[in-house]
């Protein structure tokens, strides 16, 4: 007869711990397959405990597979595999082995840098904390309930809404709200196009370009062409014979030359998505910071039933604002609603509706407008410290007027790998034009990328004089 | 000489007027390609405004690419080519257009039902709002600054030693929290797992099971193979020779069978998995809804190297809370680190923090047992009424003891889909088991799932009333 010694149960419950006793026998094989269990009568008796708290453990024993019932014949052990016991007894110290190694893949730590070029944080303090805080409070009393159920596939009505508005009073194109699509973050959209244009597609990129993009269009299964660009962006003459499906760009505002694609190449563009039923993804980032003249018009506004366009909060806001967004023309999204409308909305609600009483409010453009001044000045800033170091005899400054970042180009003919690495062992973080090609673009050499917004003013200067010493 | 009447200018700007008409000019081909414009001086003196005005205009052509300059020469319209001009202009009529052809992609309307028995909305009453809207403003003030900085790609820290305490507790399973990925929802959570096993690999899912789960693989351009299951879930059978990489399955709690798989069928499958190099995505969804007995263990526990463990707070807490989660063994994790680093986390930072806060002052499982009560008693109430009606004679109660739902077998041999046809009709909406077979699998056939959780009991009795009527 099975005798356990209940005074070692500690906090268990007399139920749990004879199921977790009778389980060790099972796995250990001290019960063996097939082996007949005390009645449930027997057992109580022997362990002086109820009926009930034996037909307990039973139950659960039964429930995960450890023991069968046979009708008036009694309680069986089930047949467990012997190669698998050693391993579940085993567990504990594997587990323990496991915490070891698992160190080598933790996160790097983070360098403390002089000057990190590379950063593209915002400054926390343009943050409108304590109007998003009092928006976020009113949208948790206004929504008490609605926020609690799932939005629509594609987003909160009354974001999208605030987006639209948006969209035509800043962009200067008419989009229905029907037709945008609300996201965690544009590489989770990224994702969702390559379903929509399916899993063979081929996606032109420019290059240069930004990485990430052509890293989450791979990762999705899609093969990426990077089309080396000239002054006006991807030429057309590398798209024929192709078979490509989508041209991911971002004719407003190119990273990171930049550039701004020409109407002219933008009709081409235009007309060969016409032609060959394609897709231009018009990745719209960073347009809200022009800092002279009007801002560009969007391609989408040229033609809304070839052009993808798509946007983030994440760069105007904050980048833990997980909320991006893109207006499909009408062909995706009726396909979106057939295939892929099963798909949950990835933002929460309750951060789409503060959102979208942070833009009807007027809260968002205001931001906005803010910051362009903020940054604009920073940049001014930026520039004419350049302007007035020893350096500036050695550089040329590429501004293009718009954006987080710009270009300096050094004059000298020098191995760019080989300055960056003088740099970063002086504490100085940069990335080169070059970093950003795929293809072997000797235009692109000998330029480096200041994103300045992230960069400290009082320790651009001994940065600057590190700079030119290297050079 | 080009002339333009600044009197209709409205609100805009001199030279935001100026811009666009000689833009429009350009567009219908009033100027032609190779024109030569006004110098700016001529341009300015002729309407009377300043230099500067059309310098700004100009400006923006060059930089738009309508005109371009050469140096001594002047300004020249660029060549905007002809094909193109025709659908500029016509831009705003076919958007009125496109409109109306809009309408016809709209979502349904939703439709109101006496009872629908697919509705799984948890009930709003019980959502601990004033707690969570308290630790939110705690949150907001802790973590003012912290919380606008990206998070790391795997999510929060302190959100994934949360969910690891949590899960130690609550499930008896130690992780590290390096080892958890925390992303907007389980369906994106699915999409990393395809990008972790490759595009071209297949994946076995339970038949019947949950849809959405081969749709999201299948979107995502993973073949999967809907395997029949036995009493104990998918059979090793099935798995031979068909070079699958992994398996998902519920089994604590299959959908829509509620069946809980045995020790030997997991042992099995976990030596499939050492055994082939291939992994068990373990859906644990609704694994605190076990109304009796001890939670049942996971696979995890049993195999740390060959499960990824998954579960959401969607179920537990809302759905609209897009917070999901999932365990990687070393290997896949070290995968998604080198291959995957790159990713952005799809969760916003406010709501992990608030969550973190949540599960760690003890306020989740706190919520998880006060929902396993009222779900026990709403389910109980619910199979009352049943077995007090009419239809108790001719139906089964398939209960298994857990879950948001349960299933209702008809003893009688009849046609699912009439049966659910006359019911919808009778604005009652029900779907059968067979609904979720890809396979047409017999053993399935007459049973229905009751999802009790948002059925008004007050409109029960007439349901049922109905029910018996059309059996």
């Amino acid at each position: 007869m099975l005798t356990y010694n209940f005074e070692k149960r500690g906090k268990q419950s007399l139920y749990e711990y004879l199921y977790q006793c009778i389980k060790e026998d099972i796995l250990s094989g001290k019960i063996k397959s097939g082996e007949k269990l005390p009645s449930k009568r027997e057992m109580a008796k022997n362990h002086n405990i109820s009926v009930i708290t034996v037909e307990n453990a039973y139950a659960q024993l039964i429930v995960e597979g450890y023991i069968y019932a046979r009708e008036k014949r009694g309680y069986f052990a089930s047949e467990i595999s012997r190669q698998y016991m050693k391993q579940g007894l085993q567990k504990n110290n594997q587990h323990n082995k496991n915490i070891k190694d698992r160190n080598g893949c933790r996160m790097k730590e983070k360098q403390e840098w002089l000057v990190d070029f590379n950063s593209n944080h915002i400054m926390y303090d343009n943050f409108p904390f304590s109007t998003w805080s009092r928006i976020m409070r009113q949208t948790l009393l206004d929504k008490e309930r609605s926020f609690l159920k799932s939005p629509s596939p594609n987003g909160v009505l009354e974001l999208r809404q605030a987006i639209a508005g948006h969209l035509s009073h800043f962009r200067g194109i008419d989009v229905e709200e029907d037709h945008i699509i609300v996201g965690a973050g544009t590489e989770y959209l990224y994702s969702i196009i390559v379903q929509l244009l399916g899993k063979n597609s081929v996606i032109a990129v420019e290059d240069p370009g930004y990485r990430k993009i052509s890293k989450v269009y791979e990762s999705n299964g899609v093969r990426c062409l990077h089309l080396p660009i000239d002054r006006s962006g991807i030429q057309m003459q590398d798209m024929k014979g192709k078979n490509i499906d989508g041209v991911h760009i971002s004719p407003s505002h190119h990273f990171p030359t930049g550039r701004v694609m020409p109407v002219s190449r933008r009709q081409d563009l235009l007309n060969w998505a016409r032609e060959n039923h394609g897709f231009i993804i018009e990745d719209d980032y960073d347009s809200e910071f022009r800092f002279s003249g009007r801002p560009i018009p969007t391609m989408a506004g040229m033609d809304s039933n070839h052009v993808i366009y798509m946007n983030t909060f994440s760069k105007t806001l904050a980048p833990s604002i997980r909320i991006a967004y893109m207006v499909l023309p009408d062909e995706l999204m009726r396909k979106f609603r057939d295939k892929l409308g099963f798909y949950s909305s990835t933002v929460s609600s309750f951060e789409q509706y503060t959102l979208a009483n942070f833009i009807s409010m007027g809260y968002y453009e205001r931001h906005i407008n803010r910051m362009r001044n903020y940054y604009r000045d920073y940049r001014n800033t930026i520039i004419s410290a350049i302007r007035q170091s020893d350096i500036y005899s050695k550089v040329t400054i590429e501004e293009e007027n718009a954006g987080l970042h710009f270009i300096l180009g050094i004059r000298k003919q020098i191995n760019d790998d080989k300055f960056k690495e003088i740099l970063r062992n002086n504490k100085i973080n940069i990335s080169s034009v070059s970093d950003y090609c795929y293809n072997d673009l000797e235009e692109f050499n000998h330029k480096f990328i200041i994103n300045y917004s992230a960069v400290a003013k009082d320790k651009l200067a001994k940065a600057l004089e590190i700079m030119n010493e290297a050079l």
